[in-house]
């Protein structure tokens, strides 16, 4: 930690600021320069996480020096970690995708989207159970009755399945059931879940919030892994800025910089961050440009009829002409699909 | 709802949404422009809500007319919304002060806080026993025994107390304890939570989330309202935006817009906002001016060994002269305190 | 134009707005409905733009139904813009790379990367002579000396040229010596500029700014084109969000939405949207893979000496190294490079 | 200047970096701690600006301690600034108020509107002559005849008149006739304009560009101040966020952080942050509680038949009664009115 000082900070206001670092363990040392002195404070920053120097008088800014995760840093474990899910590989150089519809309807359209994004080369179904949705007047999703469904297409399909869970109550009715557990944007930061999913040690696949840095994604990361799990998928959905034209901004600046920081697999959902179908495979090609791990995409059979985000979800005939145009990409950058 | 058709619309396509807006029940006006064609669907727009019209082919756009929120609408009820707790009237023309430290953290420092933003005028008292941390190796609150401590000193002070609960299943407990549950930034969109809170019928104080819209804003007070609890306070604590200079961007025009469109008090948090102490009294300040229907500040005896947010808490010296000056602002827009 | 009318809205009130709305030539629509009257004001929306009909008695709120731009909207002209500078074609199927050095230092280093970057398949040169910083103290640019070594270095290798133009007076110069104007991402509202460079006639590379709309953004397109100048080169660079871990965030999603949008090429520039070189590649490959007409990279030859932007610039070997793989890419999304 | 590197970095890497720092003329301090070892550059860091060294092997982050502004910072001029602009002095206790019509349309509007605002308490003129529009087929102002019908108010009224700049061939026209320039939003980062009023050494009011961060703000106002012009007004409008229920979220975090920061005076434009004028009163008292040395605000005759932005425009009765509103939060905070 670096504590830059005032120019008129007091002797006195030094010696204050220096004595309460030590008191915690660490070691001090300070830098004299002609505009401004400075305290490095060396040791164990975490330490130091409930000491609000910044307000400490004669003290101008206080800057830390290491990054508050660790788990989950590619520091701490230099390879990619790979994450198998009952012989699906996520993390190798083999690109992985997860498809389905939003949320589950019923069993006939569930089991014929799942069979038709297999075909097209989808690893994983994916399908709602349990729906937040905006309006508490909207569709919820079918709950357990989703989640048998679920099972069901993966007794006739073979694909591992994953659906959100919303509730720490239903985190073991939910790990009796999938095979992943997807925590959504808007729970990023619900640290009860967090820590729940971290205990249950099932695969996680983590979303990134709306307004959520990359750091406080890491560090929602770090909660899982705090728990002894680190199968933990990344997921960059979309952000939120001022722009309107699509629901969501998708920053594929991430994935390159979270392969960067960690040594998790980092997926990308285009369909939840453009809101439009028509723009879901330009974005799912950048994705794979980018350097992503793989993609998570909605298909529907019906989107006409779907009763949740209909107007994001690929025809299957249209996700396989894009799985397609995935593979193209996906060679070109040095990966397989 | 008015759906604008591309120019080159054929006359299937719109035959095709005509029919099928009719079948959900509405009726249809169809308006014919020089340069567009226009189909407005009459009616009650919630049942279009799962119809992705905006996909369909030949539409160009889709325009919801009415609100999506109805029972926290000013148009619902056209008197603001009176709450008591246990005396304590918000929505009246006296502004309410909840003031207290970030974290309950001890007997002592809690029932000395306490008894200080009382005498200064603060009518109820905050406290955090369950704390959402970014990271999880930082403090995360006494939980029940925090919890037993606000109790103690309500007991002391007689103020209502407020705490934040993070887990649906710690619903009956905080209810067995506190005034005003609160439902922090991060669990805006935390669906089950609200349904939670909506169903225990206790007041609640409702965050605003870091990168809510006002109209997201509303829709989650929305959650708890159809549930049959009305007693909701809305709370303003600066929005996500891309400047650095303070932690979050209060955003004070939020205020007015919400006294416009809902009957609900909303109340403002300038601590978690600017996250630095020397900022909360001018914002403060400008919150009464702009018009909330009260505050919501941090005050700890002894910040600089706060176990959390010690950067942002006043001491209570300080918020003893922030109250005085307070009074005047108030007194300067109608109001009484 | 649609107008809602608040519910309470009194009929006098909506003769006053039916009234001006027909004086400005339009003619006026009413559809009751059960909770709202509407009326569309049908015509020319240009004819009501100082018409603050939001602001009325009795208005809820006004939705426009036609888009702000015409000249460069696709619905005005169906095929792409191409545009032909001294035979580098831009907007065809083959990708174009502008490559060069962020501002132009001295005559060696410019002739010497224009060397490289040419023969690793960049077709025109870029290189800034007056240079936008942050700081008034940084390094401005050579000035009109540097747009003469830009034409030296086109001399010896052929390359067409582009630079920046920051003030209005330097346009003629500026057309004396480039073949495209770029204008800069601060520039992007300069409605004086995009005026001179309308009437200038010469081909434009405009910027989007960091915090414009995609709808901003064609409308400052059609500011340069009502001028008569419809060569215009849009190019995406980045926007200001809260995440800092690169300099800007780029979206790569306005992409597609501007191909649907508007009949000009669109161009990505990645290296000032992350700002840092090693994220260059991945980004520059994913706008390939996403539809972008071309790329605009800056490239130096030795960057730690670089007198601006040093650290977001390839150095010739890494660059012409990404040229491969951008072959690839493009190959894969069925362009030529 | 503080060089963290990376846990590997070699020393030669070390060495390569200290050397260069060294070439630059400043100091070098080498601390090793257990985890990472930093280097501090000591002395001028502005020598440093053209050194990228975050991208030097071995780097992992760069950290300025210094501000990149000087001459307009509080710690170059502890007193704040005050501003003489024919006897209306900016910057002392006394708050002032600049109103009047977005654009100067006609004579007797403009000379009614005056006096009306003057009646009330504004001390400054506004209006426009040239409008910097977002569309080209806007009203673009009336050029220099507006300015001479600004000059004639002042005669007839004796108030000062202030009107905006958007081109340098401008200047010195605009010099003949006001007595502040104003620098819009949209021109805050045009260097070349920053650049010719700081030359012409009027008073200058310039406003926050919306995606400006506060340091760009001050490094914009240093642009001016370099060339020897210190008499600038700051003036916040509001930011771009992701919130549409205003037109821009007005930022009044911004006042005390500038107040800290810099000796410059700090205005406030509640008008064009919230594009409403319903929401206009509000927020100018937000603005005076939190400490703001004046307002600008847009105040038209005859909203409805207004040129420009007749939304936002105060009727002269409205504007009379806000100014009485603002006469008593002033006295609240301790200034006269």
């Amino acid at each position: 930690m670096i504590i830059v000082l005032k120019r008129e900070a007091a002797q006195s206001e030094i010696d204050h600021i220096v004595e309460k670092i030590k008191s915690t363990g660490l070691a001090v040392h300070i830098s004299k320069g002609k505009e401004r002195t400075i305290i490095g404070a060396i040791g164990d920053e975490g330490l130091l996480s409930n000491l609000p120097l910044e307000t400490f008088p004669g003290v101008e800014s206080v800057m830390p020096i290491m990054k508050p995760y660790k788990l989950v840093s590619r520091e701490f474990r230099k390879e990619g970690t790979v994450i198998d899910i009952s012989g699906v590989r996520i993390g190798e150089a083999e690109l992985q995708v997860i498809a389905g519809p939003c949320s589950v309807e019923n069993r006939d359209l569930l089991i014929d989207t799942a069979k038709k994004v297999k075909a097209a080369g989808a690893k994983i179904l994916r399908g709602g159970a349990f729906k937040p949705r905006t309006s508490p007047y909207d569709f919820q999703g079918l709950g357990p009755e989703g989640l048998k469904l679920l099972a069901e297409a993966r007794k006739e399909t073979g694909l591992p399945i994953i659906s959100e869970l919303m509730d720490p109550r239903d985190t073991e009715l939910m790990c009796d059931y999938v095979d992943i557990i997807q925590i959504g944007a808007r729970n990023m930061q619900n640290f009860r879940l967090l820590t729940e999913v971290g205990k249950a040690g099932k695969p996680v696949l983590l979303k990134r919030g709306l307004s959520a840095t990359i750091k406080e994604f890491l560090m929602s990361a770090e909660y899982i892994a705090a728990q002894g799990n680190a199968n933990i998928i990344l997921c960059e959905r979309g952000m939120r800025t001022f722009e309107t034209a699509t629901r969501n901004t998708l920053d594929l600046s991430a994935v390159p910089v979270l392969k960067e920081e960690t040594h998790l697999p980092v997926f990308v959902d285009p369909s939840h961050a453009v809101g439009r179908w028509a723009l879901v495979a330009p974005l799912a090609l950048a994705a794979v440009a980018v350097g992503a791990d793989g993609l998570m995409i909605e298909v529907h059979s019906d989107p006409e009829n779907a009763l949740c985000d209909g107007a994001q979800s690929l025809k299957p005939a249209k996700f396989a002409s894009l799985m397609q145009e995935v593979r193209k990409v996906a060679a070109a950058v040095g990966r397989t699909f």
